[in-house]
């Protein structure tokens, strides 16, 4: 049987302004995007379309307020929440899935947690996966000569689900989130897993200022990042910006389809909303899984202890 | 204090042909070449010189015999040895370390065993550091339809002094090979012990005969893998290649010398005997150690169970 998905990422330009925000106004706006991008790439016969970190709203991490509680306007309190039902509603109507980047705002064990989450809907306008950031960057408290922050140690806890794995159309799909990207550790966890496709949204900085980097130096990393994770684990890689400026900040955009080569399928030209379309056919991930990078025959878990020691 | 090393990769050419092979003459001819690099990164005033894989001798696992035996003439039964002694004499004379690349066979445990070794040695020709590689490629019976075989899972064991790290000029060394260089669980291994130069031989076909890919893409990911491990371990890697054409098969040049960021500060242009120099400053690895690959603050080992289980 074939196993296909026609994928698409619909990279979003920037969001208004965090701190000066009417977010009634704001999602609405960001909503019509992005429902527009979901009939687009239904328009053009697609199967999922991966939304990035951070959809629906400005990257708040990068300002400080003294009590969590007065960002959370920017987080969904439930899912499908008021703010994000017309995109399960379309998804439903167009028969098409989608994946979606969202501050979550929960009541578990007891206490209200915040996490860096993705989720993956399926045709019918179900959740299917859901993901939670594990690799929060940055710091817990403000760095005072920061030109701006990186806040999401302060805002986040470390997602508490681990890297879980669903099937759509018989394909085994996995979730990362930005900063879980550039660690190799979330790709093998995922292949390890079973993944055969990689659904990852970011939004980050092209100036990180915290390490004197050039934008073509980060650009390069981004690429890099997805590349070798998707080559070393002979999956799909879909990532999906955040582009544009948010805030005066102006963010990496490159949305990129990649497959289990390692080559670039698509990648976006602009730094706006744009959708970028490709097919993945599963079965590219076979030759690399039955020779080069047969975990059976060659990888050697029993002597890779330091991995999961504590640090 | 300043810790630097100008290190320098000496690309090799062909060596003879294996199954014809005069080996004391070929030996001693391999041996001239590999002392005149040596010298060469001496007067231009190198720190280290970093020689491929199979260094010595062409790369025997292409062709299957019947008893292992057959083949002992191409292992090193001590270190240094008659065929290598020029080598330990001249780094001794000219005050240079170096790294090599060789078969081994060695009587453990009561039995014969040998292993696809590297070493490194230092500027008084002792040798700090032996690693003996962990992911063996290839088959451990002939497959029969291949033009050449790789049968390194045949004529090697499976390495077994883990991942060890060595000090050279005040800075950590690890050393990995060949194949080891496509598993990011090698450099993370490595950082994790703390290295922060990765010397890495190796000598891998322009055409993988059990999987079809193009020159183009087959040299893509030699240099994808080394500059991923590079950035996302904050560690230098130099690459140092059997190139050339040997017994027909045309073997992957390109031997680098990354930095932490990814970057290429030096890169082999010709199939041949070749050396390339940069100057490595240990104090690049700090920022991607402090900021974005701060494993204290950032990396997960609690969730990463699945990473160490059994396939």
């Amino acid at each position: 049987m074939s196993r296909r998905i026609k994928v698409a990422a619909a990279q979003l330009g920037g969001v208004t302004n965090a701190m000066s925000i009417d977010n009634k106004a704001s999602r609405k706006m960001v909503l019509d995007r992005m429902v527009a991008l979901l009939n687009d790439a239904a328009d053009r016969g697609c199967d999922l379309v991966v939304f990035p970190e951070f959809a629906l709203i400005p990257v708040f991490v990068r300002f400080h307020v003294a009590r969590l509680e007065q960002f959370d306007h920017f987080y969904e309190q439930s899912m499908p929440s008021e703010n994000t039902q017309r995109l399960f509603d379309t998804a439903r109507e167009r028969g098409i899935g989608f994946s979606l980047g969202y501050a979550e705002l929960v009541e578990e064990e007891g206490r209200i947690r915040r996490f860096n989450t993705m989720i993956l809907v399926d045709r019918s306008g179900d959740i299917t996966l859901k993901y939670r950031k594990v690799h929060l960057p940055g710091s817990a408290a403000p760095v005072s000569d920061d030109p701006f922050q990186n806040l999401e140690k302060y805002y986040f806890e470390v997602g508490n689900l681990g890297f879980p794995v669903a099937e759509f159309n018989s394909c085994k799909i996995g979730i990362c989130i930005c900063n879980d990207r550039r660690w190799p550790e979330t790709y093998r966890m995922l292949r390890l897993k079973g993944a055969e496709l990689i659904l990852l949204g970011y939004s980050s900085p092209v100036h990180n200022p915290r390490e004197d980097q050039s934008p073509e130096l980060r650009n390069f990393h981004n690429l890099l990042c997805m590349q070798s994770g998707a080559y070393q684990n002979s999956c799909f890689v879909v990532g999906a910006a955040k582009a544009g400026i948010e805030d005066g900040v102006e963010l990496i955009a490159g949305s990129s389809i990649i497959n289990p080569y390692g080559e670039i399928l698509a990648i976006a030209k602009s730094s706006d909303d744009e959708l970028i379309v490709a097919e993945c056919d599963m079965a590219e991930c076979e030759p690399g899984r039955k020779e080069e990078f047969n975990f059976n025959t060659t990888r050697r878990p029993e002597l890779y202890g330091a991995l999961v020691e504590p640090h």
